[in-house]
């Protein structure tokens, strides 16, 4: 079974903006599907701001494996409701994408419990992006580096908690680093969060970028969920794997919940 | 000058409950808070969930280098307003340690990103706590390992994500194990989540637990603020440390802000 | 094509002890290639102390895409040539499954830099294994603990480095806790650490160690072979990504060498 | 007391190179020292390549908290009997900070268990550091970024293991990027690996770069040692922590050590 990819867009500067929507004439969402088109493995359905609950619903959300983000004008208008649900499913072992100015989208600051800072440029210079980490899976069949000729730059302090690895780093035109391509797991869930896409640059039409792209769902993808790691049961001294005796004052009583 | 440190007590269960009165006659921050008073280093205030904005002011936490937080019954009850305000002080660099129980405090939650699940047994069973990093500066002068002899059981998965460091891993009586001591960066500041202190028990009488305290506090504490953590600037292209030349199609005009 | 799994089994109590010899009647070795047939994923070979270059000759590591290893009472007999030949390959991409009393075999020792020390006793206790990090791929399948009734004890401090992640804590019925499943990357290559395996008990009977070794076979696999990450060439300045003039006094000239 | 400094140079491009006399007529290592003196809390002392034992004996490194490692060209004329005295020191808490071409040192990549290879340019192009991890005590006091106008260019893949957390990031005027400022913890031992350092250029003449190294001695800095670290112990199970009885069959008797 392939794995069931949803890639949601905000489609918001497609519809406004005369340079993004010539440049993703069926909006960014439909172009990142088709960079995901050529993994037979892959299979991909498309949500956006616009469609009921962001087309994030707990029924999108149970047919979905991996979901990748992109969001950048309209981070305030996703409903807290909706990115409650989606952190619970990451966290259940759905993967989760994260492309350039979702860094300050709202589930990718509430999975990163930080600011998810950086400092910032839209000057069309070059970007070229290293491979930092050549036997990680996402950088499977990359060449040592590739470049974007024209890209926002992005620069350091990325204010986000230290990553399991680090797969990319980007170096700027204009003098700026950027650790462009990040790793965690938060529950059972794998996030990666990789940096390149603004709007109104031709990044998606990349191959390169359609490589990482495919990587990383194949590497994020976990067929199964684990709604266990949202719990906190009271286990009995009865049923404890040691035999062991009550003892000492309690404030609980048999099998009651604890205080959340 | 001294590491200026705010014990945070939740203070109900003392209030509510014989036991737990009998075991911290004056509350658990004091006493937490006088396990530090052996630290000629460290100088103590305290606050409990009662007082104005949970003793939480903007200007309490601008007094504060490091914050300790020990909650369990009324998690729900701390305002989210005064959570987003201690998050924000800990980018910005000020420390913080939180206790037991509080794995379920909001603040903790906000700042890990993850559901912070366990599961637990009441039954008044031995805790044997493994020191095992012992070069980390919060193991500094313990013994190879310590015991409580009577302590609620936490046992994993703890679903937290993967720490900088695991300083120490607890034994349980019924079978179980636990990653006690675990530190984290979030923004600029210092985290330390430490696993014992169910309020039924003796837990802050312990002169080993107490060490542990001060030995966490001096780890945690960084004098500066980086505030800077927060922030998302708009660097121009003029001002670029590499001259460059602007080009290509724009979203955004000369120094203004991006969207959030 | 499978993933070729070569299986390195030290192969000296099974010859000299008649309680291994009746435990593991055709060597270790086979016995844990055995645990790994139920997966049509994986094809197996094996090696001993006793072949000629260890079974480790250059052609035998270049067919091999994991290596598994147990020894114990012999690690001083591996020759170095052989460990350097292996750690080369690892770097390069090949995976390594090091198993129990490896711990201290050169092999592990060599690529973790760190002196691998523990405490134990062999007194055939309970081990009860709990996975801590159920999304991790070693976990896949897995229960929330196993036991194995009579193990070796291994306790912390286990002096290796901080892993990338987690996997297995165990629980020991005389009061000890150990990391007992660690993964890293070295170069290239994944690599994994997993505790259980003395040569006096059935350990390499039980159905759930072989699910681990299976999930871990699969986790550490990768095709490609990365030589690069054991050089370090020059890039003469005409080479640059970006153009640039040789300026300042110079050591080298042209396209020489460096030091090593 | 203060924090006491082994500076080892390898002192040997100095004695042969004009260029380098020039720039270090008292050699690197007194150079470096210098830079530590205007911080109180450090004594220095220096050694070099050509002194008996290279200068870290045994009673040399008994007297050291934290050796800093300048070496390029001689890198194999070092002892390995004196590398494993270091590093055997290291796991005990000693700390080390290791500086530019030491990455290919004997000792860097012992306690790597990894290839520490890259790629490099000598061209005299700027360097510009980035602070990538402004809360890290080793960016104390630090601006955003600082430049070095000629350095000699490393750049990325490093193969080396993901450190604990990563404090700088280098961009250089021909295209690449490195991670220029590296933490590990090896054993008891605190590691920090610093990039800058080419010997024709004056990079330890430079006020920042002395900022860092103050500020790593500082963070490097354990006064205990921790030789346990080391060892592998028999814990025989009348002395475990909880009373069990011996049972199943035995390798090993009473208290006799283990196999290394």
């Amino acid at each position: 079974m392939p794995i069931r990819t949803l890639v949601w867009g905000e489609n918001v500067h497609e519809q406004k903006n005369k340079i993004v929507a010539d440049n993703y004439p069926e909006g960014m969402h439909n172009q990142i599907a088709r960079l995901l088109a050529s993994d037979g493995n892959i299979s991909t359905t498309t949500a956006t701001l616009q469609d009921p609950e962001h087309g994030c619903s707990e029924a999108a959300l149970a047919q979905t494996d991996v979901l990748i983000w992109w969001g950048h004008a309209a981070h305030g208008q996703v409903k807290d409701e909706v990115v409650e649900r989606i952190a619970k499913r990451v966290w259940e072992g759905m993967g989760l994408i994260v492309l350039h100015s979702g860094h300050f989208s709202k589930i990718f600051k509430r999975l990163m419990g930080a600011p998810c800072g950086l400092h910032w440029r839209e000057a069309g210079e070059r970007e070229r992006l290293w491979v930092i980490n050549p036997g990680h899976p996402i950088a499977k069949g990359l060449p040592a580096y590739f470049e974007l000729e024209m890209e926002e730059m992005y620069g350091e302090p990325f204010s986000v908690p230290e990553p399991l690895e680090t797969v990319f780093v980007s170096w700027f035109q204009g003098g700026e680093v950027f650790r462009s391509g990040l790793t965690y797991r938060r529950g059972a869930g794998n996030i990666f969060y990789f940096r390149p896409g603004h709007e109104t640059y031709p990044t998606y039409h990349d191959d390169t970028v359609g490589q990482v792209l495919r990587n990383a769902v194949n590497w994020a993808f976990n067929k199964d969920r684990y709604p266990q790691m949202l719990t906190a049961p009271n286990t009995p001294f009865d049923e404890a794997p040691e035999q062991i005796e009550e003892r000492g004052p309690k404030l609980h009583h048999g099998r009651e919940e604890g205080f959340r």
